[in-house]
């Protein structure tokens, strides 16, 4: 659990938490959301662990470092990545301090949806079910279902963590998934144009891997300059949907940027 | 997750939840804790997924049918488990109602906690680990570590979490611990028992297993027949724990019998 807890990454799924958290609630609303941030980012690693597994996607890079599997073995990495899914939410149950129990078990229920069929899970079925088919087959509308889920899903219960804990109203939630929902669809697309274009030293992880099981990404669906047209606009989308909170939305306006600038 | 949900079982975690509930808060404390009766067998049936997988327990039978892995695929399996677990935190955030959110709060932590390092997954780690060592290396003390983990870990939050949804005080719920940790235990020394005597069909699962994968067991450090007395012993000391309820503890009392005399 500590081995690809610790492994880095980028954070960018805590720092959505934090950052929504401290639009609607200030230093204060940051340091309530600080078990939801550690939550959201222990069940990424789970899904990466789990991910990685020979069954699924059978890679042996991750973070620049050997994955959980290749290290402890298959049986330990499956254990690591359930117990980590728990401790997530036994954390967030139990270190979540001075906000009202109601705001906590809405995060709690907004957090174990967004990993289930309707999230993580269902998206990596569909994804898993797509691989080796051609174009004709997976169109965009089933490859944004994938996408919306397997990737979006989990940075929508990010923001809308952190903006829960913080006592954000349902219109300003609401307004922080619209937020997400577009920045995950643009984290995935630039995720797919890196496979194309950098290489597993840069990456931390298996390059190139997207052509080598013939699977369906925006960049083939749209061209390469086609899927970073798609990704801009969509990070502009989101943007725009932070225009009435001005100033104060800074930091979550710079991770939208950073989601299609990042080299890795 | 259905194929698996619905393959049967005793529903012995369920019963538990509902029972405890019943005592500390009758029809209504029954009625606010069956979303954490669900969850504990979403739980449960999540563990059986994972463990029946080829990379841990490798076991094609289960519930008298074909494993989840044997229908669906490993891929399919691990994330199957991934979502009920997920599902089983979701389902009580969601669906419980007329209890105070710190109670549910407290549900979740409790059940977070039984499945992670210090429960469910830190007791098969140890459980794989202490496969095919000698009698010598495998204590009586490191064994019992294992089944508290392993087995008791479940059916105490079980029982904690019906407890604390009716209502119980703390020293109510630490009876209940106490009392469920004894079953627990006695649970999995039947189990041993069971897999030395019984034959797959009457199990639903493999019979044998144990001394197939050179495993040290109760049976093997106690002989069957001072296991048989061990298990009885633990229930009851655990029925004396809810001497103190009187005739209103006996749905309890009896699924405590029912944990040794079963026949699978």
């Amino acid at each position: 659990m500590k081995y690809s807890l610790r492994a880095g990454g980028k954070r960018v799924r805590p720092a959505l938490t934090l950052a929504a958290a401290s639009l609607f609630g200030g230093e204060a609303g940051m340091a309530a959301a600080m078990p939801s941030a550690v939550a959201v980012e222990m069940i990424h690693t789970m899904s990466l662990i789990h991910d990685d597994l020979p069954a699924m996607d059978n890679d042996d890079l991750r973070r620049g470092l050997p994955t959980n599997h290749v290290v402890y073995g298959e049986d330990v990495a499956i254990l690591a990545g359930d117990a980590l899914l728990a401790l997530a939410f036994e954390h967030v149950a139990k270190a979540t301090e001075g906000v009202d129990p109601r705001r906590v078990v809405s995060v709690l229920g907004v957090l174990g949806a967004c990993v289930g069929a309707r999230g993580l899970a269902g998206g990596q079925v569909m994804d898993l079910e797509s691989e080796g088919k051609g174009d004709g087959e997976v169109t965009m509308e089933t490859l944004t279902w994938i996408h919306t889920h397997k990737t979006a899903a989990l940075l929508v219960a990010s923001a809308v963590a952190g903006a829960t804990v913080a006592g954000a109203s349902d219109e300003d939630v609401g307004r922080l998934r619209t937020f997400a929902t577009k920045i995950g669809l643009a984290f995935q697309i630039a995720d797919d144009v890196l496979d194309v274009t950098s290489s597993s030293t840069v990456l931390g992880k298996t390059s190139g891997k997207d052509e080598a099981v013939n699977k369906v990404t925006y960049p083939r669906l749209l061209g390469l300059d086609g899927a970073r047209a798609r990704a801009e606009e969509l990070v502009a989308e989101a943007k725009a949907c932070l225009d009435v909170y001005g100033d104060k939305a800074a930091v979550l306006s710079e991770l939208a940027d950073f989601i299609i600038e990042r080299r890795n």
